[in-house]
Order: C-alpha cells, then structure tokens, then sequence
C-alpha cells in the first residue's frame, strides 16, 4: 500500500503515519521526491484495509497495490478449478449447456421443454421456482412446487437442476433438490446468502451484479469461498449501461480477464444481457470464441405463452441451430461441446 | 399499450393479436398508418404486464403507457404522506436529520457521537449494527450487541434509531431496537427482504441500488406497500457511473423528478453518494435546495480510527457547520431545519 | 409518432393537436382508453421530428414509431453493402485487417511494421499522423510529413492505407494520401467533419463514440451518406461504463445488432476496446464469432517504445498468432480471414 | 510515478527499468515489500507520460501520483479567476445569468425573447447560429445570418452574446460577433478546436463532454489555457447513464470538486442535463447551492414552437419565478444573483 502525502504535509504528520504503520506490525518506507513525499507499508496490506488511512492528517491519496480477494484468485491456485457434480465437469474441455424456461411454470411445459433439450446433449435444466421479479404484481414462482417439478423431470430425463436460492431461509430447502444453486444478479452482493451458501456442499453458480465490477464479483466470490465452499461457477450476464437497444451490454471481455484472475469457471448467459432471441445466437457464438467455460440459455417450447422472459427464449428449433453453430465455433478453439 | 406491427405482418397475425388481447378482456384499437400499423390494447394494461407480447407473431415492439406501479405514485395519492415516528414527522415542512457513524462500533464511540449530535438539534442516530461489507474480512458489524448500544443511547439523549436490516431473519430482532429500518444499497431488489419489511408496523428507508432506475426504485417501494406498508421514505444516495474522482454520482434530479412521481418522502445521503468528506457540505445545501425532506450524513469523532466509512464521515465540529449553511439555505426554499 | 395525452387534458386540447397534426399534412387518428387518450399520427413522422410536440398543452409524452435514420437502415436497402477498395472488399466473406501503429513515429519503424504484417495477409495498414491526444503535452502526430511515410510504405508493401482526419481543414490533404479515412471515436458526432467525409470520394472507417448509443451511431452514419458518400465502415470500439479493469466495454452485441438495422460493413476494434494486450486475442475472436467483417488491431514491433498505446499495442509475433486462431474461428462460421 | 513490478521480475528487469528512467533525467527509489517491489519515479513524472512502461517486461502497474494538468490547477494558481467581459464579471460574488433559444431561430423571435429576459437582469443572451443536431435532416441553424441577429440584438438590450462555435473555419467569422465563445459538449475533445480557441482573446465557455471524467475535462481546458488563452469557464451539463427519465445526469458533485481542482469559474446548465422544463427550477436552486458561479438556461416565448429543444425551454414567466427562488438561495450562501 503506498501512501501519498499532501504537499503541504509536516514533518510530524510522517512521523504519526510512521508510528501508526509500526503499531499494526507494519514496515514503512519513506521516499521523498521532488513533488510529493511517499509512504510504502511494508507488510500484509490486508491489515490496512479497515484502516481509514485517507482520513489522517497529512495523507492526500492511498493506492493500494494487492488484490482484496485471496482464495479464489489465480496467485492462490494457479491451475483452473474443475467442479464435478453427478459426472459432469464444468470448467474442462467440454463446454458445459444450462438451458431451460426462466420461471418453472407447470409440470407439463417444463417437461416438454426438458425432452426437446435433453436429445441436443444439454445436461443442466435451468428453470425458477422463485423468481426475483421488479413487479410485486408478477408471478413470483411457485416455490417447492416448482421444486419438485424440477427434481420429477430430473428423474425422467437424467438432466441435472439448476435453481435460484433468493432467500437464506430457504437453503436447505432448494438445496434438497437442486444440484447446482444460482445466486442471481440482485442478490450478488446479498452477503448473507452468500455466507449461505459458502457452507452447502453444492456448486453454486454466481452471477455477476448488474453494475458490479470484476473485482466486486471476485469479492462475492470469496465471501462464499471463505465460508469453504470453492465449487463457484461465475457467470457474466450483462451490465448496466446508457445503450437502451439490448436489455444490458454483455462484458465478454470478463470472461479472458477472470480467466486470468481467477481459478474458477467462468459462464456466460447471454439470453438475460441482451433480452432479446435474435442477437442470442451471435453472442453464444461469441462467448465460446472468447472462452467460456459454459452457457446459460433460456429456452421455451412457447415463448409467446411464457410467464417471463418470454421476448429472450429461444424455441427449442432455434436453440439446437445456435448448439450447432456454437460446436463449430468450440472445435476451432480446441473445445467440445 | 400500443403494440407496433412489423411492416410485413399478415392478416392473421393482425387478428390473432385482437383474438389474443381479447381472450384478456381487453379492447384492441386498430389504427394503420402509411408505415405501420399499430394496435391500442384498451383496458387495464396491468393486466397484459405478464404476456410476452413482444415475442406474438408480426410484433416489431410494444410501448406501454401507464406506469408500472400504482399504491405509491401521485395519481393513486396526490397529497404528500408525512410518516409520523414517535413525535418526529419526515416529508413535512421540517427537514430531518439522520446523522451519526457507518458502523456501530463501540457503546462509547456511539455516545460520544450522539451526545455531539443531539444539542444540534438531530433528532434520529444511524448507526449500522449488520454492515454489508464488500470483503468477507471486513468488520460486519455486532449484531444484536450493536442494537443495544444503539437503544442504549436511544434511552440516554431522546434520538431515534436508524439501523439497517440485511437478513429476514433479523426482522423481528432489528425491529425490537430500530424506530426506522433501512434497507441498503445492495438490497433494494432483495424482494424478500421488501416483503417481509412490507409487513411491519415500521417507517423503512429504501435506499435506492446504485444502478437502480427511478421507476425500479419505485417498484422496490409497490412491494413493500403491497403488503401494507406505506411508511416508507425513498433515499437517493448516488447512481454508478464512469466517474471515479467521487465514490458515485448523487443523482439530485431524482429529488424533484420522485416528488412529481410519487408521494412519499425523499432524503438524500451525500455521504455515501460522494464518498469524500471535503464535498458534503456543498452536496448537503444542493440536496435541500432541490427539495429533499432530509438528509442521512454519516458523522463520527475520530474519522481516523473509524472501522467503516472514514474518509466520508464528518467531525461533528464540520457537522456543525454544514447545518448552519443549510438552515440558511432550507429557509431560502420555506422549508426549517 | 403516438401522442399520449395527459388524463387532465381538455378537449380544447384534442382539437389543437389534431388541427397542428392536419396544418403538418399529417391525419390523426384518435383513440379514446379507459385511462389515457391517444393519438397516432398518420403520415411521415420525420416531418415532426423537428416539432416539440411535448411542449404542446395537454400533452404527457410522445413516442416514435419510426427510426430516426433512413439511407443507412436495412429497410432501406436489404442487401448487404460490399465496399471496395484498391481490389480489396470489406463486408464481403472475407474478413478484412487492418493493423498496424497508433501513431506513425518514423519512416523505419512504420516500415518495420508494415514489413512484418504483410507476409501475414493483412490487407490495410493504419497508423496516425494526426493524433488526437487527451493531453495538449502528449505527441500530437507528424501531420503531412506521417501522411507521406504512410504512403511510402504503401508504395513498397502494397498495403492500402488507413488514416485519421480530425480538422475539416485537412480533409484534401488527409484524401491525398489515404485509402480508407478514419474518424475517430471522439469525432463521431462532429457534424461538420461528417459533412465533409460525405462530400469525399474514399471509404470512411466510422468509429462508435464512447458513450455513443447505436442509434446515434446510425445518425453519424446518415450524416455521410445524406452527402452521398454511402462507403461507410462502422466500427465497434467499446464503450465507457462504470468498469475499470479494461479501458472500454467491448460492446459485441453492437455487431450483430448493427447488421440488422443497416447493410453497411461492421469492423471491430478490441485494441482500444479493452487497452491491455493480454486481453485482445480472445476479444478478436469473439468479434469473428459475433459476425464482424474485419478487425483493426494495433500492432507495434517495440511497444515498450511506442509514442502512444503501447500497452495495447501486439507485437507481431502475437499478431500472427492471434491470427492463426482468428482464422480458425472465421471458418467456423463460414467466412475467410 | 509509482511502478509496480509482478511478483516473478527478474533482478535483469529491475536494473534495466532503473536504467531507463535514469535515461529520461529521472531518479529511482526501489522499495521491496513483503508481496511486491515497487520503484518511484522521482523527478518531474510529466517526462513519463509518454513512455509506455506498463509494457516494459517485469512491470505489472504504473500508478500516477500527480495530476495531468498544470496551467488550470489549483495547485498552479491558488485564487480564483474572474473573467471580465465588457464590464461583466463571472467567477466573483456575483452569479451570472445566459438564457436564451437553443437556436437562434429568428430576428424577431430573438428580440422578443431578449426583451423579455434584460428586465430581469439577465447580462448574457445564448443562442445558436451553428447547431450540431443529432440528425441531418434537423435544423442545422442560420450561420452568420443567425450571428448577425444576436449581434443585432445586442446593440439594442445590451446583453453580451454566447454563441457556439462547431468548426475552426468558423473561428473568425464567430469572434467577430460573440462576446463569449461556446465549446459544446459534442466538441469538448475536438482538440483542433481547443487549439483554436487557444488563441483568440475571447473567453470560452467549455462545456463537459457527456461521458467526459472531470479530468478529461481539465485536459480540455488545459488544451486551451495551453495556447495562451486562460479565460476558460467550465460548465457542467450532465453526463450519460443509465437512467432514462432525464436526457442526462447532472452531476452537481463537479461543481465543488472543480472548485477544489481549479482556479476557473464553474457554471452549470440544468436545461440540457434533465431535459425537462419542470425540474430545471429545482436544478438551478441546488446548482446554485452547491457553488456555481452561473446558469446557463434555456428561455423561449413559444417552446411549443422551437425549432429546437422546445421541451426543456422555460417560458420567461416561469424563469422569472426561477430566478426569484434562485436569488433567495444566492443569498443564504452568501452571493447575489
């Protein structure tokens, strides 16, 4: 951590920042230039972090030099983390497909979106029991019901379930039937469920927060990894900017820069960044190019029936012309799919 | 809601929408235009909130008309609510104050800062006893100890608590302590957490999420006057944008815009908006030129050794001071403080 | 163009509007809701364009049907536009190059560039010899003197030449020597320099503006082709959001986005887009993956030299191998590089 | 100038960076912690600007420590700058008022706006005769037709001309009828034109660029004070982000930290910030608030007729009343207006 000294500083400022450096068990460095006297501590700058350094007298700026997270970064663990759940690996060769509805609407739909996915070699259904919706007025998921919708189409086509945990009561609820939880974008900085879920022994999937950056998706990201749970898949889906003409703006350049910080597997779900089904195809293609470890689609047998999202889910025709295309692009970068 | 048809839509397209919209008990307006046709839905549009129109066939777009929410807009209640908490009223003529430290750190500290506060006339303590933090490793508040202190001091200098609720299933213990319960930042979709605030017999600050819309910040309001309750006060406290020399943009146009929208108190937190203490003051006196019902500022005696929010707390000797040049200001605008 | 009128407005009101919409040649059409009234605007609504209609008494808000850009848009022309140049073609199968320095600094190391590229294929060579540099103390470019290396080098390599014009004032001097003319991200809405490359006889390369939405993206373009110039390369560039690990957000979904809403070629720029070269390769192939028609990459031999991006800019040995795994990546999708 | 060296540097990487700013006249301060070694740049950093060291190998992050500016910082020059113009003074006590048409639309109408605006006290009239719009197909303004009549116009109230200048052809032609030059906020980095106004003895109004940081701002202004000419007024205007309900954020934060970072007077212009005449009152009062050394309003006698931005134009009535409201605000922060 260096600190910078305002040029008008006393000598008695540096020596009370001195003195308070060496009281956390910190070195200091002084090196004074022609414009501004510098501070390095010397030491675990962790230490500093809950320290108010800005606010003593005499500091003008503190530039910290260490990244805020630990386990979940590449210096921790250099080689990538492969999560296995029930024989299927996500974050090796193989390019992994979560698809499915956005809300589990019945029974029957579910089912016959499952059967039209399950022969295409999807191996993760995706689907809502509950739905964080902005509209207290809109269908709010149908809770267990829709669990155990989830887990009776499991049993019938052998595809693994992926689900939303929106509420740390519900843990071991959604964790009695889902095989992969997801944390979903507004709850990314919802730090209770992420301590939540830091102690399931399922992998959990967490979505980047709608205005979050890459280091505060990496902070999430550790919060769970710190309770002991490392099995995180993180998953870009869009951030929020000024451009109105997609639903948010898909970061892909996230995906090579976690690659490069993190250990974990990085998704990518394009459905929900750009909301709408004629740009999905392009930009599954693209995460693939750019190295996505999975994707995450929504898929309807009726969109124009569908309870949410129905404008971004691709039929079931669509969505096996996208696999295709995404395979040949997966080949050329020495992936399968 | 209008629905614009694609150029090169078909009869039956045209008559299914009518058949569709229909089959909803609504009317259909059909008006063809030298480049579109477009069709009016007639009726209560709140109804059609949950069809995935967008994705019906010869459908270009839809553009509704009405606003999404309704129990908290000026057309449902066009006077202003004035919340009335244990003789305080927030939204009337009188500006509140809700001032004191991020965290909760220590009984005395808290005292300290409280008895500095009260002679300046504030008449509520904030002071977080859970403390959504960014890294796990951060101090995360003392819980129900924290809420102790706080009622502590409550029962010593007459200031009414503030505290933030994270977790649902800290509602009735926060509830116990807190005269007002805030919602934070990163929390303002948490709809669970809005729910089960809905349904307490207290005022809720709803902070809105730094990259919340108004209209999302107004939903966030519907769930919790859903349930029933409609003590809430809308905070702005800074929007996420490309700009870094300030922790956010204060957004102070959302302070005149949210007075026409809807009829709830609005404060603003310059605090946490500018993230420096060196613009709070001039952000202060802006905030009530433009109208704000109250301010939230985070004060402390010793920013230096704070364990949250240093750099952005106020001594109180600075506190002071900016509430002498905004009592000037809120009598230029008929308001007192 | 619907006018949504207030639910206060009188029916002196209705009558105004409808006699301004006749007085504009324009029929209304009016359509009486259960809680708002509306009016569609029969005719061509670019002629309102020009109309404060929301100034109008009795009027809530209005909202357009139409695109605001005409000769530019795929409804206008349905097949793609192949621009050619010299015998090269962009927008065609083949995906076109175009690399080369920031800034042209000397005859040897722009030939020393150009030299290494060649053999790689790449088709156009860029480089600046007017920089517009954020600071008035930063290299500034060689003027004439660059333009005539860039032509130099062109001469002994074959290579067409790709350049920036930022003054109308330079436009004959910049034509003289270019193939292709450049307008850089800052300029895209400098209305006078578009009406200028409107008037020119040469392709233009138009990069996206920074916080530019695609539909003034669009707008820019209309500009140069409503002088008649319709060889217009739009170019992706990334964008300014709140995320700071990248220079820009590599805006991908603009690609296939911008091939539906217009026939003119799209290139993507991941150099500037995320500023690290670490980061550029797979941002390349996501571009192929979402469908651009050509890539513009910086490429330095000695970036630990360079005058300005050198942390941005490849050396050709990673240029080539970034190629390599573009070409795969372009045949997935059926096109060539 | 703070360089950061990754965790795997050589000693051979170390020595050579050393060796490297001792090239440049600049000394090396090597400081090895615990995680990271670090070297300090001591000596003037601007030599560094335009050396790419993040490129260099073993180099992991460069961390500036002083500003990119010099001419326009606090720091150079401590007192504040007023700028006279023709017995007018802006940057002192006193606030200063430009109202007037977005453009300047007719002699007439001109007249009768500036008639209605002198009673009032308003000393500088803003009008545009060069108008960069959106669209082609927009008014574009009347050129020097449209200067004459605010030349005009001047002769018989009084008022001081603003006018915007989009082109350096038009640099002469501009001066020879405006009192003050206008930078618009689509120009903010058009660097030729900076230069341009660089070198006449007029003062410029600068507006910031919508997606400009306050820094890139002071660039700008350094771009013209660097040209000789220090008669710069900055002017905040709102900057783009995600929310829709207003044309653009004004971030009011600009003011007082532009007050801390520069000498320059600093004015702030609602009307193009929220876009909508009911929230421009609130703006300017919280504008004035926060310290702005002037407003910049737009005032039309017919807005439903403007040829241009009729929707965010204040009757002169309503600006009265405006100003009644701003005047009492000047006062209790100790100004007159």
């Amino acid at each position: 951590m260096i600190i910078v000294l305002k040029p008008e500083h006393t000598e008695e400022d540096l020596q009370r920042i001195v003195r308070r450096l060496e009281d956390k068990g910190l070195g200091a460095h002084i090196s004074k230039g022609e414009q501004r006297t510098i501070v390095g501590a010397i030491g675990d700058e962790r230490v500093l972090r809950e320290t108010p350094i800005e606010s003593w007298p005499g500091v003008e700026s503190v530039l910290p030099i260490l990244k805020p997270y630990k386990l979940v970064s590449r210096e921790f663990k250099s080689e990538d983390t492969i999560i296995k759940v029930n024989g299927q690996e996500i974050g090796g060769r193989q390019i992994q497909l979560f698809a499915g509805p956005c809300a589990v609407e019945s029974r029957e739909i579910l089912e016959e979106i499952a059967l039209s996915l399950q022969p295409l070699g999807v191996g993760f259904l995706r689907g809502g029991a509950f739905k964080p919706r902005t509209s207290p007025y809109s269908f709010q998921g149908w809770g267990e019901k829709g669990l155990k919708m989830l887990a009776a189409v499991r049993e019938e086509t052998g595809m693994l379930v992926v689900t939303e945990l929106m509420d740390p009561r519900d843990t071991v609820l959604v964790c009695k039937y889902a095989d992969i939880v997801q944390i979903g974008t507004r709850n990314m900085q919802n730090f209770r469920l992420l301590t939540e879920v830091g102690n399931i022994d399922k992998p959990v999937i967490l979505k980047r927060g709608m205005s979050a950056t890459i280091k505060e998706l990496l902070m999430s990201a550790e919060y769970i990894a710190a309770q002991g749970n490392e099995k995180i898949i993180l998953c870009e889906r869009g951030i929020r900017t000024f451009e109105t003409e997609t639903r948010n703006t898909l970061d892909l350049s996230a995906v090579p820069l976690l690659k490069q910080l993190t250990h974990l597997p990085v998704i990518v779900d394009p459905s929900h960044a750009v909301g709408r089904v004629d740009l999905v195809p392009a930009m599954a293609r693209a995460a693939i190019a750019a190295g996505a470890d999975g994707l995450l689609i929504e898929v309807h047998v009726r969109p124009e029936e569908a309870l949410s999202d129905g404008p971004q889910s691709l039929r079931p025709a669509a969505f096996a012309s996208l696999l295709e295309e995404c395979s040949r692009v997966a080949r050329a970068v020495g992936r399968t799919l």
